[in-house]
């Protein structure tokens, strides 16, 4: 048997006239004689051609959808339409049978929220195969780009203690027999009996543990998993998801945007240059969906035009302010269009006045800084003007919030100050206020949340569907 | 002012006589004119050189150890010994002050566990600088080395509804109010009220849903924080700890090995490509530390000797039943010097035994294979002896076991007979099953203890000096 190579190394190559294996499942079979094979390392399949009289009749029977095979043979060119290449089986090999009736995997188009139901069958479709070799290499690009900057990848910990820096409701930790829990004195659950001698939570930010990394080796990102036990129920929020937080020493606002512009677009270049097909075939099916929507509701770019769009053009940096001066004066709050009337200066801004500003007003990303020091978090580096923080959150068009970040208060006192008006626990954090008293420098991070950016380069809708095995309220199957 | 270099560019270059700033934190100040600066992009410090006369003296004052700098100068030869290069400083900014008597990192020698109990600032000691910096690239190496071979990263759930693995205690994971548990009509805990709707713990192993993934991606990999509910208070153990697990269609036990073997290779080559210098300064700490031992104790090997040696040998392969025999003829079983003393075939082997293999018999990582079925987890390919797995676990001179793996069982009525004999909930892991339902092929994978590679590759022994902010049994502190 020669040896086996895949299906994307054959089809990416004009060679032809030699020998080769091929292992992978039965996409299609046409004919009697024609097999889509599939092994997963690209969206396209090779066609194998067979010959019915040269095999076995039993064998032949069980080249179904889904079966995986092993075929030797040689790769000749193809005299038909629709691919360049094909495979002339000289030896077939069933490997795994697969039930065609009964498998949930079927021919014709299957909605996404019953694919969502067979999560661990889905990645054998066209489309989740693409959106989770996009994801992949959205992942790599992300190592790749703080790496060659000299970051330091540092894994900040998943469970515990902290509940300080208040990003959202907290999932516990515990290996107390819930039906035996133990009291102290007072008659309270005794947590120094848990397995951490406290209360643990999982962890909804790596950021502060990030800034102690900072503070020692200049620049650090984090990659890992976050959480929310947040009750939302939507098409844009998961309890479970995974995080990107750099953290840099000596970055003010402005360089922290830089950092953050030039990051987007180095992972949404790196996807288009390695994962063209995948994109294409996203882009069709983004077209085909938009399709059955009224004209004024599509897109106004395909898939990939709107990535390039977003590689070729400088993010519209803008101040808070500026922005409520935009939205007080747009047609929708003067035609009491928007759900919330923007009125005064001060008030959070809604999804609805954040798609206004990008997709409307700016029609691009846009990085909206130096927000009402009330509705940020106490971290924030405050301006001289005593009123607003030195916040930037990155809005994308469809997809709202993508990344927040702040130049961070590097000054122990007004830190301190902040926080004690603001009711976080100074005691429980002298550890992170260690880092304001011993060597304190000025310094910036921002988050990105994963999932947002691959919902954004996939075009998919869902975040459900960007993740392998997404965990929402009442729901952590497989 | 001048752009600001990282010192790691300065110093790696023989460029001089030009003009930069740069920005770190004083690592020693010397007869009030010499700065040793780090900022963390190297162990290796810059030298500038200030002039006392030229600056304000309330400013000169607070160049202390830990303080937080800007300095622009001129990078000029140096005269002294030790470096080839050091900065003229022209103009000096104290970002950060640093009470020196009040910094708990001292220059004299700290203790590990001294350190460890100040965890939030241990990156900036040169052992944990290198070590840190060593973890970083040995992460990036592992998403490199699977990038190169088209394996998809996938990220496997965190929080998982599933215990069936039985790898180890598992953590609940839990938003029920524990002072008000609701109760379903027969008195129990109503765990369809609790987040996920059912009872749910932290992941174990993301194996079983990776191989979801192989049945369509072909190859997979997954790097992500595992949980161990474990009372273990030992320097191997850890209660979060990353883990990276590949999956491969059409693999077996030897392609299996030789992947393995090939990615802990690449992975320590790469660090001795691109962390030379952290390695050297570990390698004199190991020696030094090495030197309080008494002589039959030391190590034959320096670090960096070891880490070539296991790069440029052969793994030892055999099998369970060949190392039975060496250890049954062995002089500590037969001189009764081991604990537990190895009799039959069928026994499981303890860290001694793994130990005399590795360290006193082979003296080289070995790869030990086709261990006793009742051992080993429900989902290893049976043997045609009907006696043996297909699993292999690699053990490393000082760690132990660093990989476990298997081919996997991939025919559906034999899986499922073993499962039903080692009382695995079948109905339960019906998703599973589906995979050999439907196009099932053989398969392999194996599991790597992220930590257990750093503590190698960095010469360390306790894991808790690994992770930036180790769990541990009652301790989860920052």
């Amino acid at each position: 048997m020669s040896q086996r190579v895949k299906i994307k190394a054959i089809l990416s190559s004009e060679k032809t006239n030699y020998q080769a294996t091929v292992k992978g499942w039965v996409r299609t079979f046409r004919n009697n004689q024609f097999i889509a094979l599939n092994d997963g390392s690209t969206n396209n399949n090779l066609q194998v051609v067979v010959s019915e009289q040269d095999m076995d009749p039993a064998e032949f029977k069980r080249i179904t959808r889904g079966a995986a095979i092993s075929v030797t043979g040689e790769i000749i060119p193809s005299l038909g339409k629709g691919q360049k290449l094909e495979m002339k089986a000289a030896s077939l090999e069933i490997l795994g049978d697969c039930d065609a009736e009964a498998y949930p995997i079927q021919p014709q188009k299957q909605s996404l929220e019953f694919l969502r139901e067979i999560a661990h069958l889905r990645f054998r479709t066209n489309t989740f195969g693409a959106v989770f070799r996009l994801r992949h290499s959205l992942a790599f690009a992300v190592h790749q780009f703080f790496n060659e900057k000299g970051f330091v990848y540092l894994h900040t910990p998943i469970i515990t203690a902290s509940d300080a820096e208040g990003a959202g409701e907290m999932f516990r930790v515990t290996t107390l027999d819930l039906e035996k829990l133990p009291r102290n004195i007072d008659g309270d659950i005794d947590f120094k009996e848990d397995f951490f001698g406290r209360s643990t939570n999982l962890t909804v930010s790596g950021q502060l543990e990030g800034e102690l990394g900072a503070m020692a080796f200049g620049d650090i990102y984090t990659f890992g998993p976050t959480f929310r036990a947040e009750n939302s129920n939507t098409a844009r929020h998961l309890a479970e998801f995974w995080m990107i937080e750099p953290e840099m020493a000596f970055y003010d606002l402005k360089d922290n945007m830089d950092l953050a512009e030039e990051f987007i677009k180095y992972v949404i270049g790196y996807a288009l240059q390695h994962n063209r097909e995948d994109l294409e075939f996203l882009a069709q099916r983004l077209a085909d969906e938009e399709k059955q929507k009224p004209q004024q509701e599509r897109s106004e770019m395909g898939l990939i035009e709107k990535l390039e769009f977003v590689l070729n053009n400088q993010f519209e940096r803008i101040t808070y302010t500026e922005a409520i001066d935009i939205l007080k004066n747009s047609k929708p709050n003067k035609n009491k269009k928007f759900q919330y009337i923007v009125e005064e200066w001060g008030t959070d801004l809604q999804s609805e006045h954040e798609r206004y500003l990008v997709e409307k007003h700016f029609k691009k990303p846009v990085i909206l800084t130096d927000y009402p020091a009330a509705i940020k978090s106490f971290y924030m580096k405050r301006n001289d003007d005593g009123k607003t923080v030195r916040a930037m959150d990155i809005l994308f068009p469809g997809i709202g919030e993508i990344v927040g970040g702040s130049q961070r208060e590097e000054n122990y006192d007004k830190l301190v100050e902040r926080m004690e008006s603001m009711h976080v626990p100074v005691e429980e954090l002298s550890w992170y206020l260690d880092t304001r008293r011993f060597g304190t420098a000025p310094h910036a991070g921002f988050g990105l949340g994963f999932e947002r950016l691959v919902l954004f380069v996939s075009g998919m809708t869902n975040i459900r569907d960007v993740i392998p095995f997404p965990r929402t309220p009442k729901n952590a199957e497989f």
